[in-house]
């Protein structure tokens, strides 16, 4: 089983709402950055994996502490819990990395699915992409509600 | 048992990304304004609950259909799930309106939870609140994959 | 000359930033909404005229009175101040429909240059839109601040 | 006269509008994250300059080169175009530091006051704000469009 792969995500002032905290909707946009960055490295002979279609189907987070805008990025530990013939999902905690003690901002996964878009209908997952998957299987996520 | 509250959200062009399609990101956010719009009328003597203190703890939403930007607003559909000490869940189905046969975008839960900002602790659902939820307590939310 | 055209663009919770205003640079989001609402009443045949190329060259932006969330919209005008072979100027000023006395956020211009996206190269205003934008002209934006 | 201070600032995939280009009014975003990183260097004894209370009053911008995403942030030059009793005026060229030959996306200026918003009144520059600012002071900003 592989260590989690870490993405630094940047952010920036406007991430916080009027509460003062980053909000709790940027932390998606967060995960989103973090795809974005990792799947270069995780896929980097295949850019057509991530461009010509792979769509979110699902997000689950839980948040477990505010988190303020700081000039330097957050880490975000991103890995796979499944892989199926369509797609994969993702666990992910958002860390700080400078931080001591329990510096979890949240935990998080996210269902994808390949998609041909110009022939609008799902896509299998090609050998090449499994196996390049395959280095970054982890454990499922661990959330605090059983259940969803 | 309640119907669901029903809560007209306005798109924006903006929440399309490069894909042509309302971000899954947009999502969420167009969840926020629905609370926003409806909790306005849920607690009209009480924008206390809102203001002071109320924190996002966990959202999970699966997407069924794709969103283009229309100048007509989407609608949200929005009930109770569960009322607890310390806070509520809500479940949605982002739907069309001017649709026929399946026009659902989404469907998603989020948990709430009471906080004292001043205070830095939890706080409990005063007896107020918890009636204002009890007109609003629907089924379960529907989704389509169990457990997690 | 026209009255301007005026267009209610709804604001979001998460327009305002940590200060607990709507943010400076979301004022530009809101022009943009204005903008495509009120084209399609200005351009009702002319859909390709906005899909198929249309680029903001430039904004200028001054700005009156903090805006705070309110769940009723903000009115914007919207209106030309200039026609050229390639393009056009709109003025804006954002305003309070409810309120009385001084209750203008902000006044801003924007230059817009039709584009044709495939051919990679500008392309020149056709008689229709010239005639469509006739509709709409009045006054130079009325600046504080002289020069740029 | 000061050389311009340098800025890398990141993009987001999300910068992109359903045009597949770094949307129009990010820019403006990218400029607020230039401050606000670049003003914890000028101001480092400060802080409160920045948080205790200044206001965008204006923005100038023209657009001069399309921007796509890419995982390399983009180069901000930052300077001081004015000084005055109770604000100042930033300068900005966004550039491509990989790029050989012309790579400005945009030019832009900014009108920024000082504010107390406790008093709800502007307040007057300090000389040690005076100071800090002189070191960036440089050049007007070069405009095509004269006038505004």
């Amino acid at each position: 089983m592989a260590d989690p792969y870490v993405v630094d995500v940047p952010l920036r002032w406007s991430d916080m709402d009027a509460y003062g905290h980053v909000n709790n909707v940027q932390y998606l946009r967060l995960l989103e950055d973090a795809r974005v960055i990792g799947f270069r490295e995780w896929f980097p002979d295949r850019p057509a994996l991530l461009d010509e279609g792979i769509v979110v189907t699902r997000h689950v987070i839980e948040y477990r502490a505010p988190l303020t805008y700081r000039p330097e990025p957050v880490e975000v530990d991103m890995w796979v819990t499944r892989v199926h013939g369509a797609g994969f999902d993702l666990g992910y905690v958002v860390r700080d990395p400078a931080s001591v003690g329990d510096a979890t901002y949240a935990v998080a996964e996210t269902g994808l699915a390949l998609y041909d878009f110009a022939g609008a209908r799902p896509r299998r997952l090609e050998p090449a992409a499994r196996e390049a998957l395959a280095a970054h299987v982890g454990e499922p996520v661990t959330f605090r509600r059983a259940g969803r």
